[in-house]
């Protein structure tokens, strides 16, 4: 049970349930995730987050499928369990197929490293990416 | 200046004029980043790194443009000053506008935010994500 | 099993008992957490983080409260399961309403939030907030 | 300079003049910081990240002074250099003494050593800190 | 199961199998990690892991044992579960005792401890210690 | 300058002098590093750090070397400038070779990209890694 427990939908009140309601709606699904029943017991960010989230991931420059997989690539370098195994659900629902996620995984752990050779030689930044 | 300095071409042996040759034939440019300049002291780590990132970031089931903003969505999230700039870069080489920059930082600052959430709440992962 | 397992009050030698019952009296409690039980191992640490942690969690222009508060925002931030639960434990019990949790958590992830938008945007740190 | 530089007020549209001025009237200031005018690009991104900021750090169960403390404990967690100039800044602007900020800094340090020992360790949950 | 489950020894082609091959004779053992199985998914990155790993790991200028420590220290720095108890056990094979792994902790400890003092602090780098 | 200012030898007081002094009769040095100048505004923590750090530090059952070489691997993988400029000094007056200091940068690479596949990979801990 998550730290404030979770709000199932027939036990939330009028203004809970519509974010709910919208989340289903949005996401075509007859489903709350785990998430939002956690953070529900605070309205205020349920909704703040959820808003921000319809906002955010929907299509725009990038589509959602790159979203999403932007979104486990940042869970999984923050070791963030719960964010790595939804955001991989939902990016398969997007259509990465094992070959994309299989290559995402490639790019997160290089990047991973090469961040720490860059750190860790001290290297400074080239005049020409300099943006100050 | 980098912890052991930085490699200079003309300074450079055989070995290491080899993979910098890769690179610029490769990348199609007649210019060495640093950060290759600084690992170049150790001939086994720039050339493993070198074939690992050329091998990695090459389009597949995803493209390069994919890539490098998935590189700066790590390296964002680890706070890599360096890798930030160089990755900015190079995905801007690769096509990114101002628009998809803008979508990518959001999604990547939405994914830190709510990695937070999850942990703090100490949600569990949904019976229909786990993979265990 | 801890690593090295953990050292229940029973088995312990005089120079670990000391320490927790210094634990039991200072907290009040009867028990010994599960942290103290697996570094018990290494006494010197033992004692060192255990004085360490009395000296710098007690009241002073701060309050417990307070502090539990900030050691549950920077326990979340790192992803640290054991230390999330275990804080968030202390943090109600210093008082920590569901109210002040919620807004907590609020804090935590918008910080995690504008640290990469910073980051990844490269922004220059203003005149005035520069103290070099 | 930042990414995409920085709009100043001058040069900004209504939509993001609309926002500095809630920012402005909101702090009793009449400077915007760097941060905004590099997201000011993106005025979805400066919106959405201004209305949830003055929503969480305004006084509620917790005080500003409170939350601006966590805010820097987060980001000195996080290394985010900008964002520990800004919100020291701000925690000082609050009523943040230097008492205050060295048991702050103090509390930061400790939770991220036993962040450490606890998962190195690898210490399981005690039964009774479970949530689940 | 990992997100794309395991490959067994059985149910792995040729070019798997050669991987796991020289996995079990450099390391003088007939097992293969779950890492291994969860990668071989994608052959490319499994060969390219294991070569790496492999020329990396081997005693050069520093010895196996001081490596695989370096490793658990990194490893408990970014509260990866998986790669603590993976090559905590690997150190210990390595001939890591308790009181190795006690200061190899200790240090980590530290060393998490004052990142954060010197950020938080805003301490800059000392002019001796500068390499640019 | 750092958030509080730096507290020389010469405006130090006789408590802040005193743990100076071991500082450099300890180190066999006549300097004082910014950082215990920048933190000595609150001589609680500047003389629990110290302490701790001399404890911890000195050669037990792992030499002062791996001690500095853990260091500064922790510190490249949290990327924080300060602690990878001073503890490679630190590391070099130990002894770490230029060709030592590779190896440690090729591993510290390498455990961050695994912590990363393993754990974007959702690889369970296998059942003889397994502690509890």
């Amino acid at each position: 049970m998550a730290t404030l427990g979770l709000i199932e939908y027939a036990d939330a009140d009028a203004e809970v349930r519509q974010v709910y309601d919208d989340i289903m709606a949005t996401r075509k699904t007859d489903r709350i995730n785990n998430f939002w029943k956690a953070i529900a017991h605070d309205p205020a960010t349920l909704r703040r987050t959820w808003e921000s989230v319809k906002q955010i991931m929907s299509a725009g420059a990038l589509d959602s499928l790159t979203k999403e997989m932007i979104y486990v690539a940042v869970s999984a370098s923050n070791q963030c369990g719960y964010c790595i195994a939804s955001h991989t659900a939902a990016a398969r629902k997007a259509g990465m197929t094992d070959a994309m996620f299989a290559e995402l995984m490639a790019v997160v752990g290089m990047a991973n490293e090469t961040n720490r050779l860059a750190s860790g030689y001290q290297v400074e930044v080239d005049e020409q990416f300099r943006t100050y």
